[in-house]
C-alpha cells in the first residue's frame, strides 16, 4: 500500500450558490492528490502520457458526508491499495481543517497505449517504482 | 419509474489535453439532466431551494464506457427508479451521436431543510408529482 | 457585419457563493456563442480545427453591468464586427429574460496553423462565408 | 503600489483539447492570485464576505501572448496600483517556469454593501492595510 498527502484551497471558483463546493468539483482534487501522489513516487504524470501511456479514468465513485466551504484548507490522503495490472486503483480521504472525514472516493483508471489506442498493462516503470510497497 | 431526456452539446471548455471530456464534467451534465427532469414534472428546482429545501449530492458513481469528444450532441436518459423518502435517486445513461452508450451514472440527493438544517422526507409536491409513475 | 443569437440555461455548477454566475465562467459562454454563429455561417469550428487551423483567443475583455442567477436564460447576442483577416474578432451582448443587458464583451483570436504553429490568414472558406455580410 | 506572488500548478481540467489552458480559466487563477495578495496584507477575503462586504468584479481584461500548459508552475505576480476608492484594480502578469511573460491581466472590483446591495467605499481595514503602500 502506498499513500500520499496534499492540502488544497477551496477556490471560490469552487464554490456554488448554496454556498458548498461543487459536487462535481471534487473529481479535480482527486486528480490534483492522484498525480502528486505519482510525483512523490518518482512518476511523472505529464512525461508520462507524453510518452504515449494514457490513463483515463473508467470508473469514479464518491460519498460527500460534509459539505466543505470556501477558503476550507482540505487534506486529501490518496492510498493506492494494490498493484496496478491493466488498471490502477486509487482510494482518497479529505478532511477539512478541523479534521472532519468530509468525504471518500475512489477513481479507477485504465492504461491506454497511444499508438494502438488499446489497454495495455501497467508499464514498468510504474511498477517498478510501487513495488516495495506491497 | 419515471424518465426524461435531454441532449447536452460538449463544450470546448469541457475536453481536456487528451482531447476528450474531463471526467469531472459529467457531473455538470447529470445536474442540468436531473434539473430538466425535475422541470418536466413542473417541479423548478430553483424555486424549491429558494423555498428553503437542499439537494445536495449524497453519493455518486459513474462508470465511462467510451470517450466523449469535443462538439459531439449527448443524449442523457434520467430515471427516477423508486419514489423519494429522504433521498432521491438518478440513474443517467449517456449517449453519443452514434447512439453508443457512452458512460453511466448514478447519484443520490437528499433532502435538507434549509431553516434546521437537517435531513427531512421529501416534500409533497415532489411526491404527489412523482406518484402516478410508481 | 454578421450577427447571431444563442440561448444559454445558467448552470448550477456556474454559480458561486454570493449565489452569481461566477465571472470566469462566462469565457465559457463567449466560446458557446461564438462557435455557434460559425455553425450558423456553415463553418463547423471542430472540422476546422481537425483541419488543422487552430484558432485561440489572443484578447479577452468583459464588463459585468448585472449579475446572472442560477437558471436564468440567457440570450447572448454574437457580432463579426469585420472581416476577418490574421485575426477574428466577436463581440457579446448577453441579456437576461428580462431583457436586461447584464454584460458585454470582446474575443480576439487569432488564425494559427497547426503545421508551422505560426499566424496565418483567415483561410478562404472562412472569408468566403463572410463576404456578403460587409 | 502593493505586490505579491502565488505560485499556480496548471491542473489537466484547466487544460483543453487544444493542449493549452483553457482561456476561461485564467480568471481562476487571478481570483486566487488576488486573494492571496490580499491575504498577506492582513485581509480574508471569505472574512470580509462573511462580515457583509461583497466584492464582484466589475471588469476583467486579459492578454494571451504564450499557452500554457499542463503541469505548468505558473508565477502569478499580482499588483494592487493604486489605493482602492469605491472600487479596486489589480494588475496580474503570469510567467511560465522559463520565466517567459505568458499573459498580462487587469481586474476591477467594485466594493458592494450586501445589506443595501449598494455599492460603497473600501472599507477602513481594507483602506488601512494599504495606506503604506501608497
Amino acid at each position: 500500500m502506498f499513500s500520499s498527502e496534499i492540502k488544497v484551497r477551496v477556490r471560490y471558483s469552487e464554490t456554488d450558490r448554496m454556498g458548498y463546493v461543487y459536487y462535481g468539483n471534487y473529481a479535480t482534487y482527486f486528480e490534483v492528490a492522484r498525480v502528486e501522489a505519482l510525483r512523490e513516487l518518482g512518476i511523472t504524470y505529464k512525461e508520462m502520457e507524453d510518452d504515449g501511456m494514457l490513463l483515463p479514468v473508467y470508473h469514479y465513485d464518491v460519498k460527500f458526508h460534509k459539505p466543505c466551504y470556501y477558503d476550507d484548507e482540505l487534506t486529501i490522503r490518496t492510498t493506492i491499495p494494490s498493484m496496478p495490472e491493466a488498471r490502477i486503483v486509487f482510494h482518497y480521504e479529505v478532511f477539512n481543517q478541523k479534521n472532519e472525514l468530509v468525504n471518500t472516493a475512489s477513481t479507477t483508471l485504465v492504461f491506454i497505449d497511444r499508438k494502438t489506442n488499446k489497454p495495455c498493462q501497467a508499464p514498468d516503470f510504474v511498477t517498478g517504482k510501487l513495488k516495495k510497497y506491497f
